[in-house]
């Protein structure tokens, strides 16, 4: 179902072109501050028109439908709506004779029975995430003062931030009509200790669980992550070194047992390079009956990573709203 | 809390050191066959006693208190028990004064205002994941019978299986009383397609939610995973090869925009090296208030990444089974 | 929160006096034909305008946001908007300081420490049920199509149908400015046996839980009801006459332990009198800090229950498509 | 599903002839007193043995099986366990031959396609009630200390309290085989304004969910109920007296828009006779293909109204433990 959460609940719909796209938010308490203006910061991190991303550029102007009075939330759902303005419906029609390679093209069109609205991915769109990131514009307001969250990619097509040219990894898989993928890891500090339940609602799962609701995540690690397996438990475990449960190390990535122990939560998702490129693939043809040579018409995102840490922050904020 | 799901349902209790545990299963349709006998198979593999695992070795047997009346599910909720047999609670009267780096001792504490019951991590013992198989096991019944799940460890200590003496890895840590970790691999197979929603109840969100309940998970990734941000969309998309939707390649894993693409559903989850550790560490004692040297007493797994391929299969078949 | 159901679930956003009210509905399987005149039957039921009714006549007018293509669900969220046209918040202003006796007024500032919208009931206002017979409509088209609805007025103000006048009842209420109340019967035929679940969510439970949404509903019962409690058992039990389950009477309201038997589901919702009235009455004055005489402003329904026959079948409606 | 409730979910489990009958608690604080005795008051109060109750007396003593340590719960899921111990499972073998009129032997068989544990009722059977006792005893203790529960039977076979003569009433239907319904009346004092959500878990809405998962209830009014519907709201309305909300009438029965005004809420449930009468009855035999005369063997209450007292108790104190 298109909602997550038990204390803080969001429902999602639309589609990419459709007239409107939104987002429900149930379980914000009243008396918080929030206007329109308050989203454009994070929604502006997301919107596309930088290099690597795609020409089509909304100005996700977001309307408040409900639940705010004289600019204070009044415990009642607020209701979130953005229109799209810049859709050209004309270059889907051929995606389902053409099943696009890495989209779910056809995974969406067996599950509805071809009743799915095809146009730019329909409800599939990683547009769709504009409402995440409203989501987590509410959110990080729900959380305490002191919590700072924040994301920033960290590798680019396998360079490591700092190391890498990322301007010309980008560029040349521009030129190649390609796309590239990349590494986001996102911080999350001052939160207090005890967040996050042993079963089956540890921070991790809810995390994880909004993080692959993000179109193109293939992986999230936490702490060491992935290295962790490699590691020995005297070299990976964290000392304890005050009664505030601060540690001298934080390998675990600020996570105990499911339950935050005070230090800084980091996680790291792995976005694969954009489905849609340019450059021509081969897909099968269910008018031809066979494999045929396809170019992905429409505008695209060489690199939709570049998007990506906003929304990192948003699932993030979205989880630990849940679960203060 | 300590339930997941919604078409199939499992509900978890228990302590390490406690009586029993248990788990109870809604949503098994009526009509399957289930006897105590069925869960041998799957249980003995989670089982201690190997080299490596801890000498705590529990028969593990079943008690199926309801839902089963002549050898058949009767479609009311399933409860199944376990007695603890073999505990030694006096070794953990110390992990208050003495939070175990790595463990859930001090976060829990805090949490639960220092009411949890920290015999043997209590609640948030390894030893819960004898439900998660126990689920598992009811949960491979409910899919359809062609649907094979199989997991493996496919890497230990850093090495790649095939490639690394696993052997003298392991002995090596345990004379130094130390632990490693290890990667497992689960390959979904014969799925059919269509199972997962896109928002926000994606395959890869409901199997990681499950997998980061597990004690000790680090990081899960689906297909080409963290790999997949090193690749160019032309390297990494599928190729369609049919109308059945099967591809000439598997980079996404069996899975496009969140929904089975009917090709093996394939995820590798990262085991971090058991935290405890006969080896000296430090930590903070609360009784003398400072950080001292300390030894965790009581019997430990050396590699708990060993046990943990028939839990990456249960998680996989309850998710499947929530979809289905 | 302010949602409802695990198969279809709505969840349902706005204030009486805000832009819109709206509606998100969730697990609408793909394929049903739906257009925004689907609605105007339904929705014309509900409306006011009529004898007994607020003058407040709002047009209704439905807007799909999201979830429909081609003239089709394509299972996606579907997103109804309302927009609000015929408001008067001046009418509102003084709630705070003179809570209506009856009306959520003070209850809800209490609750949302004086932050909620008190313009029109705010979320609390029986507008709200404009989603709920919005819902009933999509609903309706997920049930079987033998399957039949209907719900009518059976007793306005003690008068049982067809004994008193109803005309006089209403107009001696209208003349005194005050209200009367009514009893709504709703009946459901060919629905499939076996509906229901015994523990928690049988039929009554999820319907008598909607019920209770609708503001002003004062009880609910099924089959015989309260008389029920007046029977011998040998009087209200159903003898089942064939195989079908057919019953030679139906004392039990078409439900035995929870699960629809086959035969008609009936039930019978209470509605209060409207709460306001244009007669004087008294409530406590928050700036005087006494009670004093009060007259409530504005526009009232002199007989809410009029309106609530299609409330009735909707909720109806709704708690079958989450059973079937 | 078998289960309620967000913030304190109960999870059941169990037949009536089965070995253990049991209940999952699930959200309840860490640090309340909780013991095995505590049970024994309200258990005894639902117990068979008094006059007009089935002469099947089961000890009733619960088994705490997890999430209490040292006499406090540790903020884990409670499982309680109670051993069925007074079987006859012999009565029950013709009841898919000849369903019981008022049972759920035909529904549930349906529903199940005949795999439902059938002796007894199976998870169909009254004897489930008892786990709503054991929940209600750990959610009353979740409640604020002031908080008073009191329920009492106030109709028997339509005779009010004081009016009639219950003792003959009961003897009489005892003498002809037959059962008599009731109406209990449950008073909740002390409870905090502001209890509730407007859509859609108002207080009544939770209370009559979980008071429709008894057997046997038929109806359920909160204030005047039915009776409202036959008022004007001039005499309805309840004048708030005070700022503290409390009101110089309580025809509302302490809830205002779903949510509780600080006044004593007040309900009433009509429980119907016993489906099971020793006297002769018609049902349809599915072996001779026809309807028969038919005898319901095994022992049976004349009145079940009789023990549902405590168990309105339990179900408000289960409501309101998941909206505090």
């Amino acid at each position: 179902m298109n909602s997550f959460g038990t204390k803080f609940r969001l429902s999602i719909f639309g589609e990419s072109h459709g007239n409107s796209i939104g987002v429900v938010l149930d379980g914000v308490p009243a008396g918080i501050t929030l206007c329109e203006q308050d989203f454009e910061a994070d929604l502006s991190r997301r919107r596309a028109g930088k290099k690597g991303t795609t020409p089509r550029v909304e100005p996700d102007q977001p309307h408040i439908v409900s639940g705010v009075f004289d600019g204070y939330t009044t415990g009642a759902p607020i209701a979130i709506l953005f229109n799209n303005t810049n859709t050209r419906s004309k270059d889907y029609s051929l995606f389902r004779e053409s099943p696009r390679p890495g989209h779910a093209d056809l995974t969406a069109s067996i599950k509805h029975n071809n009743y799915n609205d095809i146009r730019g991915g329909g409800h599939f769109s990683g547009r769709i995430t504009l409402c995440l990131v409203a989501a987590g514009v509410v959110a990080k307001k729900m959380l305490p003062p002191a919590v700072r969250i924040n994301a920033g990619l960290v590798e680019l097509a396998g360079e490591k931030a700092g190391e890498g040219d990322w301007g010309e990894a980008l560029s040349s898989a521009m030129r190649d009509g390609d796309s590239i993928g990349g590494v986001v890891e996102c911080k999350c500090m001052n939160l207090p200790i005890g967040l996050g339940e042993p079963f089956f609602d540890s921070v991790e799962s809810l995390i994880s669980h909004l993080a692959f609701s993000i179109p193109g995540i293939r992986g999230i690690e936490f702490g060491d992550g992935f290295n962790a397996s490699r590691m020995r438990g005297s070299e990976h475990n964290d000392c304890y070194i005050n009664r505030k449960g601060e540690t001298a190390t934080n390998h675990a990535g600020g996570v105990n047992g499911g339950i935050t122990n005070g230090n800084p939560v980091i996680f790291r998702i792995a976005v694969k390079p954009t489905s849609s490129i340019t450059k021509g693939q081969e897909t099968f043809n269910f008018i031809s009956d066979r494999v045929e040579e396809f170019h992905v018409p429409g505008r695209h995102d060489a690199c939709i990573a570049l998007r990506v840490p906003v929304i990192a922050e948003s699932i993030a904020a979205i989880a630990f709203a849940n679960l203060i």
